[in-house]
């Protein structure tokens, strides 16, 4: 095992920060998801609000130390407050994460993940799926499933965050992380970690809580995120029995987590 | 013991295909039932995705495989979503079911069904109470939860599905499967499961993924769902010590199941 | 120990008669609680309906026994669904509890709060941070999280509790009720409580069902309510290893109570 990849000393400030500081962070997120995501930052030990209408968002934002947007569940009264809170948190300099969830699937959403991305979200966090389609590829996915593999969607991800001048993680089996330039694969977590839901949005609102820790190092924010979701999806199966069990035992987990472990796997530099 | 009464073959396709297959399903339930509805169909081997808005309903109906529509939290918003979901998946011949939460509370909700009803759902899936009501009895209930036994509601939910062209099951603790013509019960599950919230929002999900695995069969794919319940809430009530512990058991239970057993206690064909 | 100081028999009557009578009880929550609070109704017994829709919201209140409104997650059309659910309660002398989810953290928040308030809830639950604001005072919170001591938000709750003719419930560490008058404070529970989102909000929901057993006395409701939480809290706290074990076995131990217990420390009357 190479530890030296991984800046594991800013990824572990940003895991001490956040529970230091329980940083307030705006999660739009969807329906399906709130719940989980906010027991799981507070578990991480930050302080979640979930506030998305048109009225509040923007003025929310610029009270927040971070955002995080996820269009899971999407309309348009929805999606009015999200570009809101991404205005607000832009134009104060705030660091804000951006799930675009199933965006291959509609027109709607497509358009939305358009508009969201003129905001220039400081971490773009997909499955393989939806970064394949993001980045130009073909994406095997219909739904909010990712149905191809994180490798498939790496070389496109590096390309796209070059491009937008973002980091982008791409999570999955082995999760892969780059801002166009350097890039990590973190390997580890569970099998259980797809076949509970709202995984990945939850895994949007904790990254979202690592950058107000440390928004002068959003990749390394990002890595914080990452390893800390394999390190409690390990910690987690260790006595699970199924997706129910999993669950709460990866809340319990979470809440565990004393140091971030460097990631199980020999992390590979893409050539 | 009398299996021969059950459809046990088709039952066990449908199960199969759904693990095999894992079919899309677009589930527009309500706020209290997401997070639980979404984790019992990755439990089942199916992948849900939540979809409701009226910009993207209808299209998104298109390219799932089956369609659920649940009236739980209902605004005129989400109404224009479910009437675009339904009439889509008709118009490309996918099955879809109706579960009419509470639907004799409010003239809101009476009028909603009214239209939902006239596309056709392949499956209404009720509880004893809102049977009543849609058969032109008289109900007890006047809110979510049934306040009268399945029995009482047989004759009119066999008429119902006659005049309607529709399965209808009802459940409590006997459940009733009917197309009009065959009928059957289901005995077994669990004290514990209409404790937990949202169990039959969860049900009618899961019905859509074994119709998506099934769509000539609507009857069996009931069938399938209605024992796969009861075996199930079985197997989550051996170790549960209460609500809250019976629902994650529960979502283990789901997800271990291997094959449908035929229902634990005699059923009877309606004479 | 003193336990005269507490009202035990009327808190008593309150837990059983909603045993006996699952009250139907309108739920007008925010998406990160809804199933929380849902699950937590049944397990004291009573029935819990979300109905939140403008469109059905006034005239659901009119069958139902009590009434809840928590502004967690709110948008103009939830406010005047809001809105319509408490006049219909109030002209039909139905009692009604608001919860003024961080009302403190935006004008629209403000604002919706000095309407709610207009219709004269029969209870307020607040966390110290929102009735330190709501009282004049000055509030440290800036999202949903309480950062004050219950202590610093006694006077203010017993001076608005006057002022507006309400029952005032501060929760917390040690929670504080009073109507303006009277004063008792609540001790117990287990430090995991607020590391559990939707707590707060699900306890609201749950003092609506005590209220509808006992509508001639909110003091003595809401300290049932306040009891009860207290006492599940520390049967939950006694085997659970996180916040994720600790809210299932919460929710199994309300499902447990067989009697009101009397708060563990010794209470204090306000000087």
């Amino acid at each position: 095992m190479n530890d030296t990849l991984y800046p594991l000393a800013a990824m572990r400030t940003a895991l001490r920060t956040v529970r230091e500081r329980a940083p307030l962070v705006q999660c739009i997120t969807n329906f399906v998801a709130m719940n989980m995501a906010a027991n799981a930052m507070l578990a991480i030990g930050a302080s979640p609000a979930m506030v998305h209408a048109e009225e509040e968002a923007g003025a929310f934002a610029a009270i927040a130390e971070a955002l995080t947007v996820n269009i899971g569940t999407l309309s348009s009264d929805w999606l009015t407050g999200m570009l809101a809170a991404a205005t607000a948190a832009r134009q104060a300099g705030k660091p804000w994460v951006l799930d675009p969830v199933a965006h291959q699937a509609t027109a709607f959403r497509r358009q939305a993940v358009v508009r969201l991305l003129e905001l220039r979200p400081t971490v773009v966090r997909a499955n393989a799926s939806e970064m394949l389609a993001l980045s130009g590829g073909t994406s095997r996915a219909q739904g909010v499933d990712s149905r191809d593999a994180v490798e498939a969607a790496e070389a496109g991800a590096m390309r796209f965050a070059r491009e937008q001048g973002t980091v982008v993680a791409v999570t999955g089996e082995i999760d892969f992380l780059t801002d166009g330039e350097r890039s990590l694969r973190f390997a580890g977590g569970s099998p259980w970690m797809p076949r509970v839901t709202a995984m990945g949005c939850t895994q949007t609102c904790v990254m979202g809580a690592m950058l107000a820790a440390l928004p002068a190092q959003p990749f390394e924010a990002a890595a914080a995120t990452l390893a800390v979701f394999k390190q409690a999806g390990e910690r987690a199966a260790r006595d699970a029995q199924g997706p129910g069990s999993f669950h709460w035992r990866f809340i319990d987990a979470l809440a565990a987590i004393d140091d971030v472990q460097p990631p199980r796997a020999v992390p590979e530099r893409i050539p």
